[in-house]
């Protein structure tokens, strides 16, 4: 073992806040006073939160960590949202210099950052300034983001939970589209990524096998172009048929061209730092779906369907309601980062490996892997097409892949012929 | 005691579903037969659901009430949305006539409808059409609505439920925004009253005394007159203040001429047989007022500031998450009805009314009475006065009133000064 070298730890949060994230926190926090962090002589002699992620470093805004009680630390893990403050900075190389030396002028050596692909990159380049500077600094980015979109890993804090919530919704709204016949949209989260609305598919009973008639009937992701005529032409289908429709729609959905739909809908859209442009916090591509369903399903002569559409909002990515597996992980990712980090001489990001096979969900197990911070900065995973089916569904493969990181959902009695 | 007419009892829903509109349902079934129905010989012989409320009933079309198991029954009950299916109709003189018919034809002499104001009108109509016919028919109304708007009961099975889903919906998300900050408006459900946007001031940390800085610190309300100037004028002022501001805004909000604003804003807004215009299922009214305030609010050569709206939709009517509260006293306010029924010579609505005084939430009490048809049946009661402070606030009154109904709520951990 190396010898640790003396200094400080920082931890920050990144990009949008999720229902676990507080845990990968606490899970570093824990482990690093477990492994002897500030005590008397130890070598990490601190443990900082950064206020509001790397801005908040660069200006020295910290939280002492070190000194919360374990009650404080085991109330703040099931609380929602990212408690020391999140940013959406997108560091250049300039400011990731700025970050550097405010390391260097508060004695960091330890330095985590709990984030998406973004903040993965973030820490690459900290990691590597740091390297090309002389400075000893351990970096480490631990997963987190509910839209599932990180490279390497079979999936990522946040993302079980925002499913959870996804599922559970769409189970209960269905029963409600069956009691009050019509068309129901549902826009989902995910910016590039369909696996969040793929959950959508959890809500069909467990009891009945895909294909069944069960809600939502359609669902329709970024990876797959959306054609509005095929959309029109796939819902009059369905609503034809049973006189009602649920649907669920990523509000990434692309045309042919990679464009987004409903960037192009929502006026005034707010671009952030990363180039991002918005496309939640906004009904206008549910409400111009609805538009066009209502125009172009009216009969000559009679009167248009009913159609709603809600959009599930900033809610899903942080209802208190996280699911058992995904609390349990991200605070493990939290350990994980903090015992390689003692370890002395590695850099890296954690990644959730699955070890188990498709089968009883019981049966779920993962393990956690350092690696490097290049395997995921700056990049994106999209739904594998085995998880797709046709332009509108999803697989058995997804529903086997997605089924255990959820936890228990409610099961409903339904009565027969309503 | 009379004694009991021969004949069937049929039940309906109607309206929008609610988390615990089944526990009614389930509620009468159990009682009646406790009480004998179904029984070889027994006054009430069978009891039968309505499809889809009086549009079933008029078409003959039944479910089996009678022959449920008790297993089913018991899953029925915690599946939100109402299994029987659900109608909008509003049944004129000659519709109620038809369900007259339609009693006679199946023997029907016991009714029970679970429904909101428009429900128990229909009711009433009914109750005095077979009053006039002189053929013998016992009506019930058995309260639901998660707008909480019927007269003489405190409150409505339904309400309690949706409120719970809109305190734990805002808890989080308040935590989002002071993570992320910016303008955030979520838009709540209640056409004419404003109770479940009141209840939003619920996710205010249980800790701090009210006038605590925690969000929401603007909440809208349909009884109160919505003017857009004062409008940004206050949320310009929190903004200032804080960086950041968190906005209920009730779907129903209306101008001094008592127009709703947010139908005005919906593009091709359907109207229901009641004459009410769509509210739900849109984003319009949400992101119009970000539309205002990103223009009002941008410094002159500035950036307008971040703003995001979430309408929280039809979710927060059947979330699978009711309060316990809520879910008893929609069951024994099924059980009361069909124990009035079984006198044999009443009618009415069964009424919620609070017995214990404001204190700790754990002393709260209720009973339940019968009360004329006419006292509920198509009159709306709105948020009273003492309930609201100033114009953008709920008081302590209502503050009182409304914690016991929702049940638990998580406590959460806050990091000072983030």
């Amino acid at each position: 073992m190396p010898t640790l070298i003396a200094g400080n730890a920082v931890i920050g949060q990144s990009g949008g806040p999720t229902a676990v994230i507080n845990q990968s926190l606490v899970g570093v926090v824990e482990k690093l006073r477990e492994l002897g962090a500030c005590r008397p002589g130890a070598p990490i002699s601190q443990i900082l939160g950064m206020r509001h992620g790397v801005r908040g470093l660069t200006k020295g805004e910290f939280i002492d960590l070190g000194a919360l009680t374990r009650e404080t630390l085991e109330a703040l893990s099931i609380t929602p949202s990212a408690a020391l403050g999140s940013t959406r900075d997108k560091p250049d190389a300039a400011y990731c210099q700025r970050i550097l030396e405010a390391c260097r002028n508060h004695n960091v050596r330890y330095f985590f950052y709990i984030g998406g692909n973004d903040s993965s990159d973030t820490c690459r380049i900290v990691n590597e300034l740091a390297r090309k500077a002389g400075y000893e600094l351990r970096c480490f980015h631990i997963p987190k983001t509910v839209d599932n979109d990180l490279l390497v890993n079979d999936h990522t804090p946040g993302f079980p939970s925002a499913a959870r919530f996804v599922a559970k919704a769409c189970m209960a709204d269905f029963l409600d589209n069956i009691s009050l016949p019509g068309i129901k949209i549902n826009i989902i989260m995910g910016r590039h990524a369909g696996f969040l609305t793929a959950a959508s598919a959890l809500a069909r009973r467990a009891d009945r096998e895909q294909g069944s008639t069960d809600g939502p009937q359609l669902i329709y992701l970024p990876e797959v172009p959306f054609d509005i005529e095929r959309f029109v032409h796939d819902v009059a289908s369905v609503y034809d048929r049973k006189g009602r429709c649920h649907i669920a729609v990523s509000e990434g959905i692309q045309d042919k061209d990679h464009v987004a739909i409903g960037a192009k809908l929502i006026k005034g859209a707010q671009t952030d730092a990363h180039g991002n442009v918005q496309l939640s916090g906004s009904g206008a591509l549910g409400d111009q779906l609805a538009d066009l369903l209502k125009e172009k399903l009216t009969p000559a002569g009679g009167k248009p369907p009913r159609v709603r559409a809600d959009t599930f909002g900033y809610v899903q990515r942080c209802f208190p309601d996280a699911s058992p597996v995904d609390q349990r992980e991200a605070r493990r990712a939290g350990h994980f980062a903090a015992e390689v980090a003692c370890r002395g001489d590695l850099d890296g990001s954690i990644a959730i490996i699955r070890t188990s096979t498709p089968g009883p969900w019981e049966n779920y197990s993962v393990e956690y892997r350092r690696i490097e911070l290049a395997d995921v900065a700056a990049k994106t995973r999209h739904l594998p097409a085995e998880f797709t089916s046709g332009h509108n569904n999803v697989s058995q493969v997804f529903l086997d892949y997605c089924r255990p990181l959820v936890g228990d959902l409610p099961r409903f009695e339904r009565l027969g012929g309503v």
